[in-house]
């Protein structure tokens, strides 16, 4: 069975097609490589293309990609809904068959060096290839956008990059890591008010006493409120228990869930157990999944 | 890419377990095939064992599995919570890979005409390999049970056999069909009073007015009350329409749904859309699921 390792990049351009589109094209020009998807939001200003090859295809792609927003998309001149600190923002590895965690750190940091060599722009290793501890969590390297980078990097005061120059050019900088399966879930309330959506926030992400694994943000998106969260570990914190959390504390404040969506991909395995969950199942396994069965006759 | 059938065959035996291995052994025997499961019920008094394979491996399969269970089973003693016409009472075949209905309906005929002449006993094709319209239904064969049927098959009222006599032996009747993937599904009932499940169960049902594609029965299952159901078209009545319907109709009678339970294998597109709407995914589709995007890579 062959390696194949995933790569979810964020790029902070989600307005300009064009430019979008020549991004796709450099990572989709690497033989091998397979794009999974391409999604821009208007509101956030990025786009995250997904896609997924045997290791160093899937590097050389990131590689191109990376030098395409580079030479496409100047920083100073963009504003958006979320934190970003570079054109590239965020390239992480993901291992899906046949490679591990192990793997997928190497493959971020030998492109990290490439990166910052190439480029001359300071790279953050993140998560599971963090080297600083202070880098491990993406939300903290981002906490200050691209503007509180420029002045931290000049003061000496952390995030400090783990390659390349301690200055930003108008690429930015790139977050290159590797981390498990994500999964990126936006919840619209049946409210205008952006308020709710930052109280909900505040009481399902991790870091201000909610559930375990999950980030989230209170935004003003299509003119609606929305709690835009990141799982990191649906096997701990499960999609149903997201969804209700944040039902219960939006209730609370009277207002209810009007829709959900993914961003991007989701495993397999979350939505089965979500499912499982909701119907109240006692005895659900994969094993009561027909073509998870049926695989063994293949 | 191979042919693959699946059969869900029912057997009147859910409490000698020596029966239902024998009735197993004989199945598995056939090469080629390969047993996805075996779930037995003290109280239906029931097994239902689902194989797949080829299809004149699943045909030769089911051929055994009747054989055995005619051979092991009386009818004459057997009591349980379920109508039921047979020692081997149901025998649908079910289109999984590279092979469609009309095939399916063409391994019942053969198998039926078989069956009647090996072991003389009566044989109703039902559902896709109807040929009497009478006998499209499953439950309308099955209604008077097997004490029913005896009378009938002698009065010359309807259900009546399309192979082999007309008179019921000790092993009854056999039902060998061609369907859809089938759902069976239990929900237990915050109650031990059987009437609120025979409430819900005819609230639900499609014959008295509830759901299409819907048939339940309320039933006293370990002490609790049980909605027991059969979804015949999860793509038109999807899951979560059911656990739903059900659930609204136990609260008129002041009670919840305690868990619900899973007979047989589910397809995962079933679970993955019931998950979808329990979440209230606008976006949602095959495409958002990672391992569907990379099969695309195999």
């Amino acid at each position: 069975m062959r390696q194949i390792v995933e790569c979810v990049a964020n790029f902070s351009e989600g307005r300009r097609v064009d430019v979008v589109d020549r991004i796709v094209e450099a990572i989709a020009g690497v033989r091998g490589v397979l794009i999974l998807g391409v999604e821009s939001d208007v509101d956030h200003h990025r786009s995250v293309v997904s896609f997924a090859g045997a290791p160093a295809a899937a590097a050389d792609a990131a590689f191109a990609g990376i030098c395409r927003a580079a030479e496409l998309i100047d920083m100073e001149r963009h504003r958006g809904q979320h934190p970003r600190v570079g054109a590239a923002d965020v390239i992480p590895f993901i291992p899906i068959q046949n490679l591990n965690m192990e793997d997928c750190v190497r493959l971020a940091e030998g492109l990290g060096e490439r990166v910052a060599a190439a480029l001359d722009l300071p790279v953050f290793l993140y998560e599971k290839a963090a080297r600083q501890p202070m880098n491990r969590s993406l939300a903290d390297i981002r906490r200050g956008g691209y503007e509180g980078l420029r002045e931290s990097l000049v003061s000496g005061a952390p995030p400090q990059p783990d390659f390349g120059p301690r200055r930003l050019g108008k690429a930015g900088a790139c977050i290159i890591g590797a981390r498990e399966a994500l999964i990126a879930l936006n919840v619209y309330l049946t409210t205008v008010d952006v308020g709710v959506a930052r109280r909900v926030a505040r009481a399902v992400r991790h870091s201000s006493g909610g559930l375990p694994h999950v980030k989230a943000l209170g935004l003003l998106v299509k003119g609606r409120a929305q709690v835009s969260m990141n799982l990191s570990d649906y096997r701990q914190t499960p999609l149903h228990r997201v969804i209700e959390a944040v039902r219960c504390e939006a209730e609370r404040c009277g207002v209810g869930i009007e829709s959900a969506e993914l961003i991007g991909l989701v495993p397999q395995e979350a939505l089965l157990w979500a499912a499982a969950e909701y119907m109240q199942m006692d005895n659900f396994g994969l094993e009561r999944v027909l073509e998870h069965r049926l695989r063994m006759m293949k």
